[in-house]
C-alpha cells in the first residue's frame, strides 16, 4: 500500500529516461516554483523560497563579516546612464525589459528594469566618493532582475530571477583584485561546505566574460548529467567604469584619481544546481544547511497509546538543535515517506509502538536510504552527526561524478571521441585565440567554461591549431 | 571648539524653521538615502538600509511565529490580469509603470511593474489551490514596489518604495477577519515597542480604504509637528478578489467555494515615521531595537597610555550584548560626538585617562543629554537599563505629544477654531457620510484618519450635518 502511495505522490520522469524533464519535474512536484501566468516569469513557493532564505542568511553572514554593506538601488535605470559604458549596454540591450509609460504619460526618456547594476552604483558613488579616506566602499544588494531570455528554464534562466550583486570601489588595482578573488572564495566555501558540491575556480575567456570587464572569475560546478553550471561569477573592472561614469577621490597625493571596481554575484540559480548535483528519481536531496526541514518525525501507528505523544515530544526536543518538522498528518507513513523524500529532507526519523518500549526510534538518510535504531537518549549527537555524514556523503559522490567525467585530451580527434562518448570536462592546452575556442564550440558543441586556477601542463601546443598552448582550458556543455 | 565642530558636522535646519527641510536634512545628513538621478527614485544608503533591515528581521519573525511563509511574484503583472478586479485598477492605474519593450520587442501586452500583488497572488492561487485542507495559505513576500506619484518625499512617498505585503486566503470569513486584527496587532506592537511610537488602531473610512477592499484597518501615528502617517494598514476582501480571479476550492461539504482574503503591508515609510516622531536639531534618535549601532565607543585624549586599549577592550565586550561601535577615528572627540548624534545612536560611551583611574567611564543619552558615570564593572547592566529607559521615554514623550495635540470637538465653528490653532487630531462624531467627509475636507482641510477601535461618545449628532451620529472619527493633516 505504502508503494502505491509512494507512486501517487511521485510520478516523475527518471533520470535516465529524460534528465531534463526529470529537472523540472521535482522543481514542480518538490513544491519549489510554480510558473507564473507571466511568461517566462516563475513564482518562488514557500518551500523553494526556504531554502533561497538559508542560501541568503549564510552568505549574508559572510559578507558582513568581511566589512560588506548592504544597500538599495533603484529598480529602474535610465537608458541614457546604462549606456555610458559601451560594452555593457551591448551586452544587455537585447535582453532589456523597458519602462516607457507612467502612469497614463509617455516618458521622456526609456527606463531599464534593471537587468544588473553597475551603472547605479557608479551613479551613486560620482556623486557621494570624495576622499580616499572614504575607500574601500563594499556594497551588496539582494534584489531581482530582469534579462528578457528568449527560452527559460526554472532557476537556471528565467526572465526573471533573485540575486546579490556585489559592487565595490577600492583605492588600488591590487585591494580590488584581491576582493574578486576574496569573494570568488566565499562563493567556493559555500557550495562546496554548506551546498555540497565541488567547484573549480577559474578564469572566463575573453569571449564568456561579463560585458565590460577586464576580467571575470567563476565557479563550475559540474551536474549529475555532465553539464556545467556557472555558478557564481566575480568581475574585475579596473578603473574602466569609474571613468565612464566620472567616479572620482582625492588621494593621498591630494591628486583626482578613479577608484577600481569589483562586482560579483550568486543568484537562485543555486537551487537549480543543488537539485541536479543530489537529487535522485525520488526526489531532491537538500544538504543540511539549506533544508528548511532537516528532519521530519513520522509516527508509527499513531493511533496507538504513547506514540503521538511521544513524537511531539521528540520533534520538541529536536526543535533546539536541528529544523524538525512532525508529520502528524492522517496521511498514510508511506505517503508521508515519499512525500517529505520528493522535498528532500535530509533524515527522517519514525518511531512507532515498538520503538517506545525500546526506548528507540528509527533514523532514515535521504540519500542511502539507511536505517538506523538510535537510543532515544543519544538522539542529540546521533541526528547532528548523521547531517553531518550526509553533506559529506553528498560531496564525495559529486566530486566522484566530476572526477569519473572529466578527461583530458591533446588532439581535435580526442576531443571529438570524448565529447561523442560522454558528457562532462574535458580539458585541452589552449593557445589563447578565439578562432580555436569558437571552433571547439562549431565544430564539437563546447564552450570554455575556465581556465583553472589549478593548471596542468598536458602538451606544449594547442589542439586545435597546433601553436604554442598559452593555458589549459576547461570545455563542456553548460546551462 | 567643540561647537564649531559641531555646527560644521550639523548644519540642519531646525524643526521650529522648518520641519520639512529639517526631515528631508536629516534624510540625507544621517546618510539614510541619496536621491538617484532616477526622478523619484531613492537610494537606500547602507545606514538607512541597515534600520530596515533591522525592522525586516523583527517583523519576518514575528511573521514566521505565526505560520506565515515567504514567497517571491514577478515583478511584473500583465495589464489584463491587473483589470480582472475593477476597483483595483482604477486605484491603480494612475500610478502604474508600463512595460512595452523586451529587448527590442514590443510586447503584444503592457506589463506594470507591481505597485501591489494582491492580483498575482490570486492569479497563483487560482491554480494551486484545490481542497480545504490546504487553507489557510499564509504568505508575504519582502519586495520592492513602484508608484508613479507626482510629488515625492524620503520613505513617506517615493516612486520606488521596498515593504512586505502578507496574502492570507482564508476557509471562512471569520478566519479572515481574524488574521486581519492579528497582523494589525502585530504591526501595533512592533510600532509601540520597539519602534516606540505610540499608534491609534482603528478602521479607514470607505473613502480612504483600499481599493478593492471590504474593510481597510489602519494604524496611525502623530509625528512631532502633529501631522498624521499612516504607518501601516491590514485590509479585509472578503470573498471579492476570489470570486473575480476564479480561486475556488473543495470545501468540506464536497462543493466548490471561494476562499476569503486579506492583505497587510508596512513599508520603508516606517524609518521615515521614526525620524519624525523621535528625531531633534541634531539629528535622528534611534529606538534601540532597530538602532544598527547601540552603542558607540569614544575614546577621548586616545593618546594617553591605556585609553585606546581599554575603549578598543570594552567595545569587545560590550559586543556580546549590544550592537558597539568603537570609533577609533583621528577625528576630534566634539566632531565624533556630532556626528553619532546625527546617526541618532542611543548611547555614547566615553572614557579618558581620568576614567581609566577610576575604573569608571561616562554614559551620554543621545535624547536627554543625560551623563552618568559608571562602573566599569557594572556597564553589562547599566547599558541595557540605559537603553531601555531610553526606549521607555522616546514612547512617552512621542505619547504626551501626541495628547497634547489630541482634542475633541462638537460643532464645526469648534473644528474650525481646533485646526486654526495647531496641528493635531481632531476627535468629532460622524454620520457616515461621504458628503460630510468630504466637507470636512474642503472646508478645514482635514481628512479622516481612522475611525478608532477605541469609541467615545462625544455627542450625539455629526457636527457637520446634525444628522445622527454613527461612529466617531479621528481628523487629522496626514503625510
Amino acid at each position: 500500500m505504502a508503494k502505491d502511495n509512494k507512486k501517487l505522490v511521485q510520478a516523475i520522469t527518471s533520470q535516465e529516461e529524460n534528465f531534463a524533464q526529470w529537472y523540472t519535474d521535482i522543481c514542480v512536484k518538490a513544491e519549489l516554483v510554480e510558473y507564473s501566468s507571466v511568461k517566462g516569469f516563475i513564482i518562488l513557493r514557500p518551500y523553494g523560497q526556504a531554502i533561497w532564505e538559508l542560501i541568503q542568511k549564510d552568505m549574508d553572514a559572510r559578507f558582513k563579516a568581511t566589512g560588506h554593506e548592504n544597500v538599495a538601488m533603484p529598480v529602474l535605470i535610465p537608458e541614457s546612464l546604462l549606456q555610458k559604458e559601451g560594452e555593457l549596454v551591448n551586452g544587455f540591450a537585447p535582453e532589456v525589459a523597458w519602462v516607457t509609460m507612467g502612469g497614463s504619460d509617455k516618458l521622456e526618456e526609456r527606463l531599464a528594469v534593471r537587468p544588473t547594476s553597475e551603472t547605479m552604483f557608479c551613479d551613486h558613488w560620482s556623486r557621494v566618493l570624495h576622499s580616499y579616506r572614504e575607500l574601500p566602499m563594499k556594497y551588496n544588494q539582494w534584489c531581482s532582475v530582469v534579462r528578457w531570455e528568449k527560452t527559460t528554464r526554472p532557476f537556471l534562466r528565467s526572465r526573471e530571477f533573485w540575486w546579490q550583486e556585489g559592487h565595490t570601489i577600492h583605492e588600488t588595482a591590487a585591494e580590488a583584485e584581491a576582493e574578486t578573488q576574496q569573494q570568488l572564495n566565499c562563493y567556493a566555501d559555500v557550495c562546496e561546505q554548506d551546498l555540497a558540491i565541488p567547484v573549480v575556480k577559474g578564469r572566463k575567456t575573453d569571449k564568456e566574460k561579463f560585458a565590460g570587464a577586464e576580467a571575470t572569475y567563476t565557479i563550475e560546478a559540474m551536474m549529475k548529467d555532465g553539464k556545467a553550471l556557472q555558478s557564481g561569477t566575480s568581475h574585475y573592472f579596473g578603473d574602466k567604469f569609474s571613468k565612464a561614469y566620472d567616479v572620482t577621490f582625492t588621494g593621498r597625493d591630494n591628486q583626482l584619481h578613479h577608484p577600481f571596481q569589483t562586482s560579483w554575484g550568486v543568484s537562485t540559480r543555486l537551487v537549480g544546481a543543488i537539485i541536479m548535483t543530489h537529487g535522485d528519481d525520488d526526489g531532491l536531496i537538500l544538504p543540511p544547511a539549506v533544508a528548511p526541514i532537516q528532519v521530519v518525525v513520522v509516527p508509527i501507528a499513531a493511533h496507538k497509546p504513547g506514540v503521538s505523544e511521544k513524537a511531539a515530544e521528540l520533534a520538541e526536543k529536536i526543535s533546539k538543535y536541528a529544523r524538525v518538522k512532525l508529520d502528524d498528518s492522517d496521511n498514510a507513513p508511506g505517503w508521508k515517506f515519499s512525500q517529505w523524500e520528493m522535498k528532500g529532507v535530509p533524515l527522517r526519523l519514525e518511531i512507532g509502538p515498538k520503538d517506545l518500549e525500546k526506548n528507540q526510534c528509527v533514523l532514515v538518510r535521504r540519500d542511502t536510504r539507511e536505517k538506523v535504531f538510535v537510543s532515544l537518549d543519544e538522539l542529540e549527537t546521533a541526528i547532528p552527526a548523521q547531517l553531518e555524514a550526509l553533506r559529506k556523503d553528498l560531496y564525495e559522490r559529486a566530486l566522484a561524478n566530476r572526477e569519473k567525467r572529466t578527461w583530458a585530451a591533446t588532439t581535435m580527434d580526442e576531443v571529438r571521441e570524448l565529447a561523442k562518448a560522454g558528457t562532462g570536462y574535458i580539458k585541452t592546452m589552449w593557445c589563447g585565440d578565439l578562432a580555436c575556442e569558437m571552433k571547439m564550440k562549431e565544430e564539437v558543441g563546447l564552450s570554455s567554461r575556465c581556465m583553472p586556477f589549478e593548471q596542468e601542463h598536458l602538451s606544449d601546443v594547442c589542439p586545435c591549431c597546433g601553436k604554442p598552448a598559452k593555458t589549459m582550458v576547461y570545455w563542456g556543455v553548460a546551462y
